[in-house]
């Protein structure tokens, strides 16, 4: 082990996966990471659905690219979903770059703390993963169809109550794509007030 | 070193800080930690404000406290904001601990990404802050208040744009509390679907 910095150095988010599964004790350790996670007030309320049963993937693709299908394109070229409209709208979205591994994260629906709970968690699963030498990426779409009826119905199916609200999706499995250069920081401006 | 996973179970929230600042080196590898964190699309626009002038410090106090004061006391009893809103009005509220360094954490305006890529952006620097010795606390207040005119104003004054809003803040220093024991799991469910 290598520490947090190397940790935080050296991931990069994995769009290609290999098919084999990551094992049990991997898995245990990223759910605990993300679970171990700080919280406000320490509420504790991020619920994550760890799938890993192809056919449940499989129907997630579908719904989404259904949902992603039936959208206006927005009218701003720089919207995160134009893509993913564009593409499902030609039956060919494909949200999560095939990992075996894919955990849904939710928490309260209209929680104040629900946003920022949520993603301190999956960072934590992203470190962890990246230190065990497991693939990772970061994965928004169903948080952008959290309002959608069916996408909440598809979820509901694996445990999401309609009293919480998805905020983000982590896919995760050994990296099947080239070494990828380091993150270059071009934004993120930082002042000091000393 | 030790690892991610000793970074997440050592960390506790810190609200008792020693004044003795912390080091150029520790600030500066604590900033590179949060610049480094993902973000959708890498587009990097999580905007980090370090103070560490007290003056600076104590003025952000006053104008929290002034917001809040001015503030119904929510309907709802759970709200987080109900004890600032209460100890406010008794000219009593200081929401930071004293730390000798607070970082205010802003993303752009109206971004869907905003609250996410700043949440893991605190999260690392929270991580590598453990690691290397220095007490960290998530810090609300600024966003809570991130559309009242005088805060704006306040955050202005420190390089925060109108096209930006505060998603999060960081207490950073020597923690001056006891040792806590390890959070307890009790909720953040996990379900398997395998």
């Amino acid at each position: 082990m290598n520490g947090v910095m190397d940790a935080i150095k050296g991931r990069r988010s994995v769009r290609k996966y290999k098919q084999q599964q990551i094992s049990d004790g991997e898995l245990s350790q990223i759910v605990a990471a993300g679970q171990l996670a700080p919280s406000g007030h320490n509420r504790q309320t991020t619920h994550f659905v760890v799938v890993q049963q192809a056919a449940v993937l499989e129907e997630l693709r579908r719904v989404v690219r259904e949902a992603f299908a039936e959208m206006e394109q927005p009218a701003d070229p720089h919207d995160m979903k134009s893509t993913a409209i564009r593409l499902s709208k030609k039956g060919k979205y494909n949200f999560m770059y095939n990992p075996p591994t894919f955990i849904i994260a939710a928490n309260k629906r209209g929680y104040g703390n629900a946003m920022a709970d949520t993603a301190l968690a999956l960072g934590n699963m992203m470190l962890l993963a990246q230190e065990i030498g497991i693939g990772s990426c970061w994965i928004n779409q169903l948080r952008w169809l959290c309002d959608d009826e069916k996408v909440m119905r598809a979820v509901e199916k694996l445990g999401i109550g309609r009293d919480e609200v998805v905020c983000g999706g982590l896919a995760l499995g050994y990296s099947d794509q080239p070494e990828r250069p380091a993150t270059v920081i071009q934004g993120n401006r930082v002042d000091y007030i000393k």
